[in-house]
């Protein structure tokens, strides 16, 4: 709010969450919020004006209609920008602060109309960073599901059969689709959506976006990795483990241990103060240790190929990162721990958690046993 | 792609439908498009670059890595706006045409490089306006799969019974969130998300952007509004019916036959050709002629309060609006034609069919019946 800069979001609630985060009001299609001098203010269509007066937390709700009427009367188009000006004249603002993310179709706009813009350094609501505890509530509450889906995706896999080198439930192959939906289902009854669940057997479990699909193989590493976002309280939880479903070999076992040390070693590190790199550096070393390089095979990167975790909230990458920044991780920040090592031919291991950080260390919101063998 | 300005899109396919449609590349993270004089190219970092090769319909499909190794040799700080530049000035390229959408904070680092921006109208990419067979079948199988979703909830609801006021499942009473859940259930089997289906009784129905929540009323409409969205082929569907369980008043009944004779009045003008605000007018015309005014009650708008319909496709609104805007609706384009009629303490009802606009009419997607009492 420097020189008087207004903060501004053009968006709606489901793309942006710094929108949710400072008017509380779940809105599909995008509105106008400001934050003058500290003064909340939404400008909303009719079509919400109502639902915004009963959700919304903000110090003045303002109705477009009354603007668009005397757009109309000046024989100005009714643009979002057009309206947004008639409302910036009345308050005399003249610069405005902006997320990065902010579309420059309207910037341009605005812009013609004589305002100066200043885009924001992320993160543009910097409270978002450290959550509150209702905040953290709403993740626990998440991270349960998503713990007692795995438990699900784990007992399914546990029962299977094996024949043939893959998983059977009975006459029906067990697939990914199917755990997936296993675990899909369960979260709904909790109003959670979860449609990118990673169900990866094999060499998929190497990409570490690979959702997974077809057949889930015995006796090779199976990568679970569910994400749910709540469609009440509109916070994600963040988790992944691994599985064998059969007899692991020797090597996937060492790997297996390897990341759970190496996950152990990040929790060590974790606490306030202790900057992002560091955590992400010890990972990275226990891994050179134990002999686990970063390679190539094929055209595709081996070994620890991803950062170490990242924030979550109301958008499931926030900050704080956990890789080679260097800002210290601040007390009630919540990040995933997340190492992992891939290597096709071989096997892909990760494991991963969510933490609150602490004054003097962290505090682990899972308690999903890690056991490698099903 | 005038004055040889490329075109660029940086973003991820669940919020760029554009970046999708260009590339069928199903991606969570940022990446970077452009069309370079017809040739599409597509930049993605390592986590991606094997599974693009796979699924991604382009021409060049490069690596970052290069890019960053090269960003460390010359000591600049590897941002995604860096990466671009040496890209560009490999290509000789100076302008730039982004969708309105386009994050100013990009749009700023890269104008500090030097290069020139140009917003591009709406549709950034003008081909996505008129639907493919192959999209059409897609629409048409998930619009399908809402009218099974729908046959679901018109059955619990025919199956209630009715005490007090309100519907009742056995010793359950029946309540939005129930039906929506019955319905999400079965869609999710289809591999389609629904998380906001509305089943708005009462006067939640009066606010077309209500969820609805709580006990149904008998007696009373009852709006419900189905749009999946499948998983797997990312077209969206959309339809809604408006139900009365037990005894329709008079007053709802013709309420009712006004809203299906302006739905049956916009068929009969839908054709290649047809300017969209003729279809619009018709529809506000019909309900004028029967006595429909819009007017205000409590602070809120009545009567009919928003527009006839809405393009669909990877995104569940699209070009073209059929409302006041006076573009020509064209073959291949699918709109839905939802008029609603919206009279708190009377009766709200809103009926909704999503059409293929054909060279001499249109081809309805909907056969799921329009009665109004169950």
């Amino acid at each position: 709010m420097a020189n008087n800069a207004a903060q501004l979001i053009i968006g709606d609630s489901h793309t942006n969450s710094d929108l949710y985060y400072a008017t509380r009001f779940v809105v599909g299609i995008p509105v106008i919020y400001l934050n003058v001098d500290g003064e909340k203010v939404l400008l909303v269509n009719n079509l919400e004006y109502g639902r915004a007066g009963d959700e919304a937390k903000v110090d003045s709700l303002l109705s477009t209609t009354p603007y668009e009427e005397k757009l109309r009367e000046l024989g100005r188009p009714p643009s979002m920008a057009a309206l947004l000006d008639l409302f910036l004249q009345e308050r005399g603002i003249k610069r405005l602060l902006v997320p990065a993310s902010f579309p420059l179709g309207y910037a341009e706009r605005l812009r013609e109309f004589g305002y100066e813009f200043e885009v924001s350094p992320d993160p543009f609501i910097p409270e978002r960073i450290i959550k509150t505890p209702e905040e953290i509530a709403s993740i626990v509450e998440v991270q349960g599901y998503a713990e007692e889906a795995m438990g699900i995706a784990a007992e399914l896999l546990r029962s299977a059969d094996i024949r043939d080198g893959y998983l059977w439930g009975g006459d029906t192959q067990i697939t990914s689709e199917i755990v997936r939906v296993e675990m899909q289902r369960f979260l709904l009854e909790k109003s959670c959506e979860a449609s990118a669940i990673i169900v990866a057997g094999g060499d998929q479990g190497a990409d570490p976006h690979h959702r997974g699909s077809g057949p889930l193989p015995a006796h090779e590493t199976i990568i679970i990795d569910v994400f749910p976002h709540s469609t009440t309280n509109l916070y994600w939880g963040d988790m992944t483990r691994t599985f064998v479903r059969g007899d692991p070999t020797n090597a996937v076992k060492k790997i297996y241990q390897t990341v759970l040390q190496a996950q152990e070693a990040a929790f060590a590190l974790i606490r306030n103060g202790t900057p992002g790199n560091e955590v992400h550096e010890a990972v990275v070393g226990h891994f050179k240790e134990c002999g686990y390089e970063n390679g190539e095979l094929n055209g595709k990167k081996t070994g620890f190929i991803h950062s170490t975790g990242h924030g979550l909230g109301l958008d499931i990458h926030e900050l704080p990162r956990v890789g080679r920044q260097t800002e210290p991780l601040l007390a009630n920040q919540l990040v995933t721990v997340e190492p992992g090592l891939y290597y096709p031919g071989t096997g892909s291991v990760r494991i991963e958690d969510l933490v609150v950080v602490t004054t003097d260390g962290c505090r682990n919101l899972n308690r999903f046993p890690k056991e490698l063998q099903l």
